[in-house]
């Protein structure tokens, strides 16, 4: 479908790199004819897939999945009052059936919680009926105004995986959000996503919720993206909702709850974070195709050399790895260049001369020296190439991470920090300094308490007044 | 969630069955506030996912997965004259962002040819692009103003796969559409569902069709449900949306085309074709629970069965069984009614006495001799029941439709024959008869070109106003 010649942009020059990237790679076709809206190529769809069933595996291991409708009616969407304040501008409404006008309006959820409660509330009698954990992949909507952008800011979020949880206490729903917190960490571990775990000012909380954990991760410009969000609700939904359980003794009591989300964000991570100048760089987890084989038809083995890779992709196919033989008439190098924009992890050339030596010639898309791999044993010999990539592209990207993270002790040397990466200071949890941060340095407070092994506790002065401060992240976000 | 004590109608009073089989065996909760509007239950969900599944794996055959935006800006929506007078009544319109108006209506997809389609006029430039096959499982609306009825008649049909292809001629749409109606009816095979399958009358085909080819089931009250239809496009859309090709001899040509869905409608047709007085039946592949061990616990051996009955369900669920050990503290007659009422297949029975002879009880679900099954040879024992299982339910469901199926050569006749079922007469081919039909029967001709095996030819004289027929099907449909 996409005429896949012409270089891509330099990925230092990342929006640009960003744009084309989606549509050489085929992930996304941005020329729907609505702003903000935008179409899954298949291949991009492959990724989304595969990246959504990892997410569906650890979720299902203690959660269950369900499925709520998209249309809110206005009654319910408008009773938590700090809840609907957040989202009142970013919501469509749907007012016409057919040619007559609704009764009630009904919003396109921006988020699920004014659908799921009003149901909570029915399904919970009793204690017994708690911890419920729930969750659903599903198709959300923001009229967002700002500059909107494939996978990060959209009008339709198709792929919004939120789960929404109840508790007897507030404690336990505390505990609830560090092992949804882990959960995430898990996710993008598995992804070789490095990311960074904080708690968001109060300001920047989710809309109706006692507090918000969020994970970021750090863009190829340094600027950060939210990928995660897990939040603490406390009793501020079940009151509205009347959310309530009888306990061990006969007492009704309110119930406690939470609700965490991941988007498609997930794949803008995935895609700008491993990507190279060559394209993308993909999981072996998640890559749609694992290894192309290449036959390399030179003088007059042609049709030898053809059979011989035709064999070898049908052994990798029947041992359960996802392999594509590119026997298309063209040049080898054009070939290359195809997959290697496509992120496979594993190439495979075979040509006359790996034919006799009884092997092929094996090159990693995340670099290194070729290596070969003997035709008797190709499934062991790439399965092994699969780990070795994995762990090649999670350590490129926890190097880069590293290079991106600097502590800073005063303005200026912030202000430094932020030119390419995010700053980690010290600062007394003041709003009024954490907006002469942003105005002097265009960083934002992203949150304390930060989670990472590359943050170094910094409890000196606040960088803005000079008070006593503690750690905080302070980043340009997107 | 669900209180599930109290007795369900009987199926032969069916709409009262369908209603309370839905809560009480959890599929979908009709409390939502918002007319039309259903929530899947976690366990209804369990049955959705793995429905899904299967279809997918046999389109993933040779079509890729895509997702294409719910919302379509008007003018393209009103583009194509024939569809939009079959949806205009039907549509949602979004009119307002946030607190404005939007410059531009945005209707929420009925069904997505007029999404997708100016998108394929951007990738399709030459026959090599063809055949082009995607498809996608999506959320639809349709403003309905019929009564409505959980998972057949919706205002959000939550769960739409529908397939879009291109091809370079007429012919090779037409083999398409021939080839989606086996693929369909291989659906329903794998889910033990027998369909007729008809090509509808030109006054019922879809809206901009050349035709349509219609997948029906026969509900347990006779009436007819369209499950699935395959509609062949010709080029309609193609010249509306500019959807062509160049071919090998450097002619730019129309593209023609095919689309073809299946909703939850599937799962409505599982539901009930399966179905029996004590709750659902279903077919082991898309069980949640294939197999549930209940612990008969008498006397003072308690403990050493509960044992044997967690190493049963451990080995069920190491060999990839979906087991539940069912231990709560509940008579053994509860526990059956409540896995009966979700159609597990099988139930193993694990009592002091099975244990002394090494073995559990087996009881299927859709009923015979209780036998026994080996411990030590659990796995095997269960596989080979729930392969038994789905083959009493294929039979039941075959010769269910076979009473439901008759041939009428008279009017009187069609009527006592659509007394719960439905009728294959001779008709020649007029609408007027058809009405007629209708009128005096309340029977709708529901296709002709009828492809069943119940289904003798039937060439006679017409049975409304006796001049020369070929066979065609009627029914009441839901």
């Amino acid at each position: 479908m996409v005429d896949d010649t012409g270089a891509l942009p330099a990925r230092t020059d990342f929006s640009e790199w960003y744009n084309e990237v989606l549509w050489r790679a085929e992930i996304m076709d941005v020329r729907y004819p609505v702003k903000g809206l935008y179409v899954w190529y298949p291949f991009g769809f492959g990724i989304r897939k595969r990246t959504y069933a990892l997410l569906r595996e650890l979720l299902d291991r203690d959660h269950e999945e369900t499925l709520f409708p998209l249309l809110i009616p206005e009654q319910e969407f408008m009773k938590e009052a700090e809840h609907i304040k957040g989202f009142e501008d970013e919501v469509y409404w749907v007012t016409h059936g057919g040619l007559s006008p609704l009764d009630v309006k009904l919003a396109l959820r921006p988020t699920s919680e004014t659908a799921i409660y009003p149901m909570y509330s029915l399904w919970i009698r009793s204690h017994a009926d708690l911890p419920l954990k729930l969750y659903q992949v599903v198709n959300t909507f923001r009229y967002e105004t700002k500059h909107t952008r494939p996978l990060i800011r959209l009008r339709e979020i198709t792929s919004f995986k939120e789960a929404h949880t109840v508790h007897a206490t507030w404690e336990e729903a505390a505990a609830q959000v560090e092992d949804a917190v882990d959960r995430y960490r898990e996710f993008y571990d598995r992804l070789g996503i490095p990311v960074l775990v904080s708690r968001r000012p109060d300001w920047d909380k989710f809309p109706g919720a006692d507090y918000t954990i969020a994970v970021d991760c750090v863009m190829p410009d340094g600027r950060t993206l939210q990928i995660g969000t897990v939040h603490h609700l406390g009793d501020h939904f079940s009151k509205t909702f009347s959310i309530t359980y009888e306990d061990r003794d006969g007492e009704q009591r309110l119930a406690h709850q939470t609700c965490y989300g991941i988007s498609e964000r997930c794949i803008a991570a995935l895609i700008s974070v491993h990507g190279d100048d060559r394209g993308l760089v993909l999981p072996p987890e998640v890559a749609p195709v694992q290894a192309v084989v290449v036959p390399i038809i030179v003088g007059k083995r042609g049709d030898e050399v053809l059979a011989a890779a035709r064999r070898l992709a049908d052994d990798l196919a029947s041992a359960g790895i996802r392999v594509k033989l590119d026997d298309r008439d063209l040049r080898p190098g054009a070939k290359f260049y195809h997959w290697e924009m496509r992120g496979v992890p594993v190439r495979l050339e075979l040509g006359p001369r790996d034919l006799d030596g009884g092997v092929a010639t094996a090159v990693l898309r995340t670099g290194g020296p070729k290596t070969t791999v003997p035709l008797a044993s190709a499934a062991d010999g790439v399965r092994d190439l699969l780990v070795s990539a994995m762990q090649a592209l999670a350590e490129n990207a926890a190097d880069q991470l590293a290079g991106q993270v600097r502590t800073a002790g005063s303005m200026p040397e912030l202000a430094a920090a932020l030119d390419g990466g995010v700053a980690v200071v010290s600062w007394c949890g003041e709003h009024a300094c954490a907006d002469r941060i942003e105005e002097e340095t265009g960083g934002a407070v992203l949150g304390v308490e930060v989670r990472s092994d590359l943050v170094v506790p910094c409890e000196g002065a606040c960088v803005a007044c000079g008070r006593a401060g503690t750690t905080a992240l302070i980043g340009r976000s997107y």
